[in-house]
């Protein structure tokens, strides 16, 4: 394995840029996944690795030794943890760090099945933790407006916890267009006038899920394509949730329902 | 309204440390609020508010202006935008604080009502979005064990968007003490043998639900007290969610049982 010690070699350049520039990550086309989680999400989904990271402390943990085993023909390097550090797209670094390729958008088509539209969701903590969510409660697709955050910078990545590697994530998507003809019903959250109560829907059928950002919520051109608009009932003196947990609501429910059913 | 243009203004001093040390908050007995929303948020719920500070950019919002207006008794000083930027505890400055005292912990006493306990949640966002889901669910108390995040840093008040001020929040709890005699369901959630689908539960009674750190789950010593483990179904390929993102699933499975009943 390559042992590097210094600021200025092009691939600690390289790999800085990819942590921290959406420009960057686009024009090159390649991404960082942060983490032994990830790395193995990756890997069990079966998707290639370009190159693989490692701090010293990183190589010092049996985890990050044993994914670099498995991955005996992906280049490897190694820098110090002070380097790391300077690459590494979070906060704590993990001590592994893998370069993929951005995947090629999923080829557009007439959706069928329940799926989650995000609008203009930026926060990417939010973001990931919704398509974390999504993956778990077996969705499939997920549309994302093009005022969301980059859905696989690697701070969603991390947020995502692997949820990526099992969705078809249609980024900056025309909605309106897509969503035409959709056999299900397209349901926004809000408090808008005749909303009706999530727990009172039938939702064992085929759904769209709205979601918006928070504060600002759905723009009008989205929320014009809900043919209901629900309410999570809320028994406490708060009256809103994060929208990533007012999403693990709504698709649970729904989960819950074709259960029962 | 003062203005102070100097980082070396000791009120600039002081509110940078209210704002990034933990020591500090707890040394000077006070905390800071960022942003119009949580600044209403406390005033609508009758919580004194100490200061004041405004940004140039603050200033010439309606919104903020109008809770300055509000608040005529309170001391209020006038930061210029870069010196509230280098004094706000988070990335993207709103333009208001105010600093509050911190709350004096609430009395101890034998629990019944459903309850929350978390466990070493140390990630600041997703402290705040289970307190603000908890209110946002009726729950009132929330013990949090010595491992927890500051329940009362501004960045875990500014993702609670006000919850705190409706929760008694018990921080540095002995949960095993405070659980002694515990009338409900103690209810760990997690793959456990002898787990139980969260949906095959019955939750309209007492529940004191546990959550434990993101990876490392709950300590030995909190998941001793679990009367029963709950899963929740994941019909999809990833089998976990964020713990936000669970303590949102089965708190409004809660809510909904109820209504239900």
């Amino acid at each position: 394995m390559k042992t590097i010690t210094s600021r200025d070699n092009p691939a600690v350049k390289r790999l800085h840029a990819l942590a921290h520039s959406a420009r960057d990550r686009r024009s090159e086309g390649r991404t960082l996944l942060d983490g032994a989680h990830l790395v193995r999400a990756a890997l069990d989904a079966g998707w290639p690795l370009r190159e693989l990271v490692a701090s010293d402390q990183g190589l010092g943990r049996a985890e990050i030794a044993d994914l670099l085993e498995r991955c005996t023909g992906v280049p490897a390097i190694h820098l110090t943890d002070a380097l790391f550090a300077h690459v590494s797209p979070v906060d704590t670094p993990s001590g592994l760090l893998a370069v993929i390729d951005l995947p090629v958008p999923p080829p557009t088509r007439a959706f069928a099945e329940s799926l989650l539209v995000l609008d203009g969701v930026q926060d990417a903590g939010n973001l990931g933790t919704i398509l974390r969510t999504a993956a778990a409660a077996g969705m499939r697709d997920v549309l994302l407006t093009p005022g969301c955050a980059q859905a696989w910078s690697p701070r969603v990545l991390r947020a995502g916890m692997g949820g990526h590697f099992c969705l078809r994530l249609y980024e900056h998507a025309d909605v309106a267009v897509l969503l035409q003809g959709y056999p299900g019903q397209i349901l926004a959250t809000g408090l808008g006038a005749g909303a009706r109560g999530l727990y009172e829907m039938d939702l064992r059928g085929t759904v769209a899920w709205l979601f918006g950002a928070e504060g600002r919520g759905l723009s009008m051109a989205v929320a014009a394509l809900a043919t209901d608009t629900v309410v999570i009932p809320m028994p406490g003196a708060v009256e809103s949730l994060n929208v990533a947990a007012a999403a693990a609501v709504c698709l649970f429910e729904q989960v819950r329902q074709r259960r029962v059913a």
